[in-house]
Parts: C-alpha cells; structure tokens; sequence
C-alpha cells in the first residue's frame, strides 16, 4: 500500500514523490468497447451541426448507487475510448493508458468507474470523416466538419447524460486529453469535481501551430488525398501521413532523450553515401511513419490538429486565462515534465497560475523525466505516484460524502 | 570607428560587445561571378570520384602582394557564393551576408580579399545534380555522389591553390559554413591562420538528423522526384520541397521569436474551420516554403542535408572531439547564440573546450539573441561588434608581417 497522501493546497504547490513500496498492479483484462447512437443534433463552434453521430466508450470498474465515482479519461491525438486491458484473443491491444488505470493502479478501477470516449471525428468508431455522411450517403471525407476541443466535451457530456453520471469524480486527461479536461471544468464546472490536466497547455505556441500545419501540408499535398475523398478513390495518403507521424514524434521526444536512446548510430557499420538508413534514428522515425500511415485516417490527423491549434479558452476573455478560468468550481491537478519541450512546464505554470489568482484549490507537479512530451503516457515512479496520491485524495473525498453502508462495502 | 578590440585568449573566454557608435557601412556595389573548371578529378570520401568540375565564386576586395590577406566565406544550405553585393540590374539580389561582408563592415574589404565559393553539389551554378553527367551525357540526377563537407574544403582548397592564396587569413562560416571552417582548421591546418566557427556544431544531434530525414523523406516520396530524375520528366519535387523547407525554417527561429513575431495571431478576424490560412504563421512557413519550393534543386537539399548529417570529426577518433581538433594550428573565434535550439550554444562549448584542452587560442562569444539560429545572419550589433574586433585583430597580425611600404598603403 502506497502510505503518503497529498494536500492540495489554495496556492501553487510543488510537490514531488517517491514511491516506496512495489506496488501490486495488474491489468484490468480483457474489455470490450461499447457504443452509443445519439439523434439529437449536435450544434458545433463552427456553426455547422452534427445531425447524428455514434460515440464508442469503454469502461471500467463498477459505478456506484449514487454514481459519485466515475472519471472520465480523455484521450489525446493519437489514441481512443481503449485505455486499459485487452481485447480478447488480441494480446498485444494493451490499452494505451493501462499503466495508470486499472486494479491497484494510480487511478483504481477497485474504486472508480473509469470511462474512455472516442471522440467524434476519430478514425477509432465514434463518428467520423470515414462514416457516412447522411447529407450525401457517401463518406464524409473532408466535409466532415472541423470539430474543437469544446464540441468533444459536449458529446463527452451527453454520453455522461445517458450514462447517468451528473458529476465526475474527476477529469482527467494528458496533452490533447488534459485541454478536454481543462475545457471540462469551465464549460460544465458543477459537473466536475478535480480535474487532472497533464503535460498540456492553454494554448498552442507559434511553433506548435508550425509544426501542424507542416504535417498538414505533408497530407494535403499528397496527390492520394483526393481533398480527402481518397476513400472513392481506393486510396490513402500514406506518404502524407507518415511525413505528419514523424515530424510529430520528434516533438514528442526530447533532445536528450533521443540523443541516449540512438544518438548517432548507425545501423551498419559505416556511412552508407546514399538515401537509405544510414542512422538508427531514421530507422526509427520511419518505422513510426509507416506503421501510423497504415491504421490512421488523413482527414482525422487534419481535424485532431486544428483542434488543437483552435484551443485558446483565454481568446474570449482578451486573452486572460484567469478570467477564462473564473467560473471553474474543480480542485486541479496539472502536471508537467521538465524536458517536454511540446507543451514546456511554463505552460503548465501559466494554468496554475491562472487558477491560483482565482483561489482554487491546486496540486502542481513539475516531473524532472528525461522523455519529453511522451513522459506523460511512461512510467516515471514519481509521476505514478503523485497521480495515485491525488487520486486518494479524490477518493477520500467520496467517502466522507457515502452513506455509512457504502462506505463499509467499498 | 570601433575602438575596441578583444585579446584571443588560450583559455575560455567569453566577451559581448556593444558597439559605442555608428559606424559608416556600404554594401560593395554590384559584384560578378566568376568560375574555374577543374579537370583534376576529385576523390570524395564515399570513394567516387568527380571527374571534373566547375566551381563558381565571387571576390571582393584586393588581394595583397604578399596574398596574406584572403579571407574565405563558406555558405551553408540553402545560400551560394553570392555573399556580398547585388548584381547589375537586379537591386533585390544582394549577397546572403552582406551586412557582414563589404567595405567597412566586420570583415572589411577594404582590408581584405573576401572568396565566396559555391559548393560542389549545389544548385547555385557550380557541378551538381541538374548539370550533365560525363559518363551519361544526361543529368546527374540522384547519381551525383554524396559529398561531405571534407570533400568541400578540398575541392575548396583547389580554388585557393589557383587563386595563388597559400594561407587564409581567416576561413569562416555559420552553421554548415561553420563545419567547413573547421574542417579546413584540421585538413589544412597551415593553411589558416584564423577560423571563424558561427552558429555552428562538431555533430548533428539524432534530433538534427531526424529533422533532415523527415525533410528528405518528404522529398523523396514525393511522386514528381523519379527517383531523382525529375528533370527528364519536365517536372520539381515541388511538394516535398516545401515541406522540407517549412520543417527545416521552424527550426532556424527560436520558440520565442516565433511567438513575438506571429503569436497565435489570426490572418482574418476569427477561425475559418477549414485548412486554409488561420495563422499568421501558417502564412509565412507557406509562403517561405512556396518560394523555396520554386528555386531550389530537390537532389542538392538531399545532398547538403546529408552533408551536415555526416559531419563529425571526431568520429575517426573514437568520438573525442580534442583529439581530432589536436593538429590544428589556426586560432579560434566561436559564436553561438543562446535561443538557436538548432545548434545551441552547449554544441559550440563543446568545440571551444576541445580547442582549449589542446591550448589553442579560442575567444567564444554567446551572444543572448533572441532570433534562434538565424541570428548568425542578422544584425545584432553584439555579435557585428565580436566579429568586426576579431577582425580588427586579424588584421593587425596582418599588419605586423607586413613590408613597411604595403603598411602605409593599406
């Protein structure tokens, strides 16, 4: 049993752990995902509505009677509603966030009802540019309307309507996933209890929007695009997409962290004077393009990017984040890691700060993790640690609010 | 006037400038390019050979009697012989340095005979892949052989033999012209006296080397390449030319001038939900990649980024960099920049604690600007003042080897 338990605190709190005993953790097995059909239109930042859609969700572990213990996971870029375990017969579908959710682990499904929702316009079963657009009976293709972080965190908020959880225990989320969680606590903030928001940012920098629309022109250029109809065409924009996958995992790594793991290596054993794989880095990155060019869908990466570049909860306050975040009610969690240079922990600083000139309760952690950007779906025990120790925090707060017989049957 | 002048120390030294008054600067006027065809084959490192080769350059200045005054400019990717000065007619041609280079300037013409040269592989008018293959009466292609920067500073050297320049007052370069400075500090070790390194680094990083894969990835990929012969089919790599380029200008411009210059600022008044131009910065990485994607040659941004991939000298010495520095002879100048991300100042310490280990004279300046890499081009006066000392002091060594006679005429 992991012993130490924070406080958060109303002011900005650093704070940094170690975990003292090996923990007994183990997966939370085979899942399956489970989907939802929704009717009623879906009205979108951009104007354009989405008249129907379907979302696809997992979860974990067991709702209690009054449905106090749910948390909701939102995913990021690259990921879905699988967070955790394994689909039957498929031992290598390992959930993408199954270190940190599941029995035992920093976020307990012993103890929460964990949810993971594909988001719509994802390439992973919620709704998306590959599904058929009822205006036309075709796919939707590039017609697929730009969707915001906002948009996902209402569709996120009816699945939680039907599902009939009024408020969540927590939100939660890294990156992409932590802006979801942010967006939660000021779009819906009686809806929120703590929101846990992880190696993110308020906002996109000029750089990052550099970089996506770099990766954006990668795809759009590609003449197997077709202006996202590549699907009539019985085609896909693989070199696009794999150009897009490894200019995005550079940012996702640190400089340090690729300079220990490959360095200048090189494959053989001298310069090879030509454009195959000389250093064990272009081996790597273009595995990495590769194997994402064949699972994922263009139109998606167009619209995850824009998402993200679109994200500014401070653009409607003249750009003072602490006015955007003054009617939030959540305690916060925000984490960062020293060497992610995607989203730097003075990002992470400008929320807390915004969040302590409003007096909210909120935990901040500064990871000192050599793996950049990534550090946030790993390992790091400290890491692990202070998101388990939040979590007890959470769940301690359930107690003292349970009836007397749920808390002896927890 | 600048009156003060720095003491090339044996020891690290780190010293920034300002300069006290305005000093009276013109560009060179219009300037001419010149070439020489060398019929000597030239051995490259790969183990091709160049059968014969034209080299463009330019000079500017005169060189004195006793040829104690040459100094050689090398260019670094995307720029060519053109230094300094414009061409008749054409009043936007000027040369890529012209603010360092010309009559008054840091390196003052009027002092010294200045030679830009265009490197072999180049798409600026010396031998490369668009001219015409010996040994197929067709054009290289992708079958112009790799070249290193070692292979440049020879090919470089056979310039400076029938120019009649034995020793170079001063060889100096930024970034990939920095590389070539110091190869020639090692493979000619008496023929230069002084060697500027700017901006530069002993190797790329696997992170460098990542983004010139992706960049090379995006050109060859793309459909209009034939595999290098692109000119036989009436077509350019366009697309994969101005990816390239829009990756390789996100990392010439630190995080923070991106953000002062563009921020998240919007081209209209609100988000277009589309993949047009939303941002300011959208529109400047296009239109930097449009105009690149219109003049370069796709086979010479392969060929140079493998160049800099390459660089290493201390490879041949079990990676210790002093050891390969230890039969230099010339005395060192090295810049860096505190916001270049590209090749940070750590990179430039690197060279500057190899130099001293071996008691070289070696000033270094690390001048807190705030343009990334870049700034080895602009003109932060700090870093106009370093390199117009330095040369100050170039110059005075000049003075004291000089005949009596040549001294009252200089």
């Amino acid at each position: 049993m992991y012993e130490s338990s924070p406080t958060a605190t109303g002011a900005f709190g650093l704070f940094v752990f170690c975990a003292g005993k090996t923990l007994s953790m183990k997966s939370i097995g085979n899942v399956k995902p489970q989907s939802m059909h929704f009717v009623e239109p879906l009205p979108l930042q951009s104007g354009a509505v989405l008249s129907d859609y379907t979302l696809v969700y997992e979860t974990y572990g067991t709702l209690n009677a009054d449905c106090s213990n749910a948390v909701l996971v939102c995913h990021a870029l690259n990921a879905s509603h699988h967070v955790a375990g394994t689909y039957e017969g498929q031992p290598k579908s390992t959930g993408w966030w199954d270190n940190m959710v599941g029995p035992g682990k920093p976020l307990d499904t012993n103890r929460f009802f964990v949810i993971g929702v594909n988001n719509p316009g994802s390439c992973f079963g919620s709704t998306g540019p590959m599904h058929t657009n009822p205006a036309t009976g075709k796919p939707y293709g590039a017609l697929f309307p730009v969707v915001t972080v906002e948009d996902w965190v209402h569709a996120q908020a009816r699945l939680a309507d039907a599902l009939g959880i009024r408020k969540f225990a927590a939100v939660m989320g890294g990156s992409l996933g932590g802006m979801q969680a942010l967006a939660w606590s000021t779009l819906y903030p009686d809806r929120v209890a703590h929101c846990l928001v992880i190696a993110s940012t308020p906002k996109l920098s000029a750089q990052n929007i550099a970089f996506n629309d770099v990766a954006r022109q990668a795809i759009l250029t590609d003449p197997d695009f077709h202006d996202g109809d590549f699907y009539a065409h019985g085609v896909v924009p693989k070199r696009g997409l794999r150009v897009a996958r490894m200019i995005g995992h550079i940012t996702y790594l640190s400089d340090d962290d690729m300079a220990e793991k490959f360095g200048r290596d090189l494959r053989g054993t001298d310069y090879q004077f030509g454009y195959g794989i000389d250093f064990e880095i272009e081996s790597y990155l273009r595995y990495q393009g590769d194997k994402f060019s064949e699972y994922f869908d263009a139109n998606t990466y167009l619209l995850i990017t824009k998402a993200l570049d679109y994200f500014d909860p401070a653009r409607a306050c003249q750009g003072d984040l602490a006015v955007a975040l003054s009617g939030t009610q959540a305690e916060f969690l925000v984490v960062s890691f020293t060497t992610d240079w995607r989203f730097a922990p003075e990002r992470s600083r400008e929320i807390v700060q915004a969040l302590v000139k409003n007096e909210r309760r909120v935990s901040y952690a500064e990871i000192d993790a050599p793996h950049g950007h990534d550090a946030f779906l790993l390992d790091d025990p400290r890491y692990m640690a202070v998101v388990r120790a939040y979590y007890e925090k959470v769940w301690s707060g359930l107690d003292m609010q349970m009836p007397a017989v749920q808390r002896e049957a927890a």
